[in-house]
């Protein structure tokens, strides 16, 4: 599904823009750390967020990654999201996600976390788009 | 509708995330240069481009804009959107809008465009959220 540049990309500490759906239909975005497992990409959010609860609705959903050395390269991926209800899955995934963009400091920012359940979101690519200059 | 910490962000030479929505109703998102004029944000792209169907089609909308210096901060604007079928003001807006990012080459960018018809979008913000960063 991805190729070596779009993986190479998706591999950066850059910042993904994730799009789900509101109940009425249009799309919501918000800006989301990630990381990449294989072809999917794994984020996670709390239960309560109005993101978490579109994505339980409706599982559609589409994922921008755009380059921080350059807004000209940026990968969409089009996708259906698998939501995880296991709060201890989601913060123990989200070490692995902090240390990207935060390193050392990941362990110290998971255990600062409030109480409020957290889902893990398992994002599958069905279709993969956008450009990425050398 | 924006304040002027979402202004000046909107400002800087930043891309814009636009969303669409398929005709099966899976948001689509692409990377658009734009500009902002009073509340309004404006982009140009071909007719026959998959978002200027899916705009004629269904006009809701929305734009993320994070700020090239840190993606922490950024603005996300729910909108419905204006499609404007005028080939020569599309063009005459390109220059505007190119000149932000490219600024004297601009002209001489509108000039070497094909010829395919271009539209102009007009985006009308009703929600506009997210964080800025000092």
């Amino acid at each position: 599904m991805l190729n070596d540049k779009q993986r190479g990309l998706l591999d950066k500490p850059a910042f993904a823009k994730l799009v789900t759906l509101m109940p009425d239909g249009h799309p919501q975005a918000t800006v989301m750390w990630y990381r990449r497992v294989d072809d999917t990409i794994r984020m996670i959010a709390p239960a309560s967020a109005a993101k978490s609860k579109n994505l339980d609705r409706d599982p559609r959903s589409t994922i921008v990654v755009d380059d921080p050395e350059s807004g000209y390269s940026y990968v969409e991926l089009r996708c259906e999201c698998e939501v995880v209800h296991d709060d201890q899955a989601a913060r123990d995934d989200l070490f692995h996600i902090a240390s990207r963009y935060i390193g050392d400091r990941a362990s110290e920012f998971v255990a600062g976390l409030d109480e409020a359940p957290r889902v893990l979101f398992i994002f599958h690519p069905f279709r993969v788009q956008g450009q990425i200059r050398d």
